[in-house]
């Protein structure tokens, strides 16, 4: 049975991590994105559907082109990080469900059903969204996940002809304290649970 | 600068944790839920939202009444877990952003939005759901998240009269290796991500 982790670890992973607002220059390679994502792939779906698909911007064009889609406030972080990744979501992800989850028809359970398409993409993308914000810091980066941008201009821009739609963007790198919020409050057990 | 994390912590938090289908008869305690949520609380939410609400079943009762919206190959590990968590979202998280987000008038930004509220509610709960389920495999947990069951049915058992609803579920406990399928397949990072 495992045991809890130690505390650095948990720190790492929750408790002391903030999101970033700015970085070092330290730059992030192409092993590094393929590290995040050989963690990340690991976390659960349901009936294994994996639906993240993922554009990491790396160049200046791309970094522009989105920063074009963001708020006032985002465009800014995208411009100046060393990578943002965009979390998508592939509204065709069940056509992959014969091989990734074999024992059962599972692709017939979502052809016909765009309601159960949307739900289910958007419900495990972004579960996934979070694994990529919690393995990314496991490995020692630090992201900035933002919702503040035009969904359907980023989607013209990188989705075009696709089946995928943007979920959330996130910035990635090595976060600079100097850019660092105060933290936020956090709601307490008794606000945010209960046992029945 | 953090380093990554040990592989034994990445291990149990993503590359070797499985999806529990059957537990051990350890009981997970109210201390043991507590520390669960004062780990994943700290996982970050747009503008703070934290709109994650969550009631663990922990009576034959409460788990009785679960199991019977719960889709037939569901219903009984819902009845032998320890715990099985709902993992639902306040429609009305909004109320609590003059706290939570002090430095906007964030609330304003989604009254009368009702298509806003949603997405922001359902994407930011799913976030704070896996990091519930991360937290607690990194506390020494199992979890078994699911999506097979009747959300109104579960919101009229558990939220009636109130601005929360279902988004999934998820067993916890010690999980009992002899209950773990096998491993499914994961998509390639040629497959799920690219660079731009």
């Amino acid at each position: 049975m495992p045991n809890p982790l130690d505390d650095s670890a948990l720190d790492q992973a929750f408790r002391t991590a903030r999101s970033a607002n700015g970085f070092s220059d330290e730059p992030v390679t192409e092993a590094d994105l393929r590290a995040i994502y050989d963690l990340l792939k690991w976390g659960p779906t349901s009936a294994n559907q994996q639906p993240l698909r993922i554009v990491f911007c790396t160049s200046d064009d791309a970094k522009e082109k989105l920063a074009a889609a963001c708020s006032g406030t985002n465009a800014p972080k995208v411009r100046k990080a060393p990578v943002t990744a965009i979390l998508g979501m592939d509204m065709a992800f069940h056509d992959r469900l014969p091989t990734l989850f074999p024992h059962a028809d599972a692709r017939a359970w979502f052809v016909g059903n765009d309601a159960l398409i949307r739900e289910s993409a958007f419900r495990n993308s972004t579960l996934q969204g979070a694994y990529f914000l919690i393995a990314a810091r496991m490995l020692g980066f630090d992201t900035g996940p933002m919702s503040g941008f035009d969904a359907a201009a980023v989607d013209a821009a990188f989705f075009a002809g696709t089946s995928i739609k943007t979920n959330f963007i996130s910035t990635l790198g090595h976060g600079d304290p100097a850019h660092t919020h105060d933290r936020l409050p956090r709601l307490s057990f008794e606000d945010a649970a209960r046992l029945a």
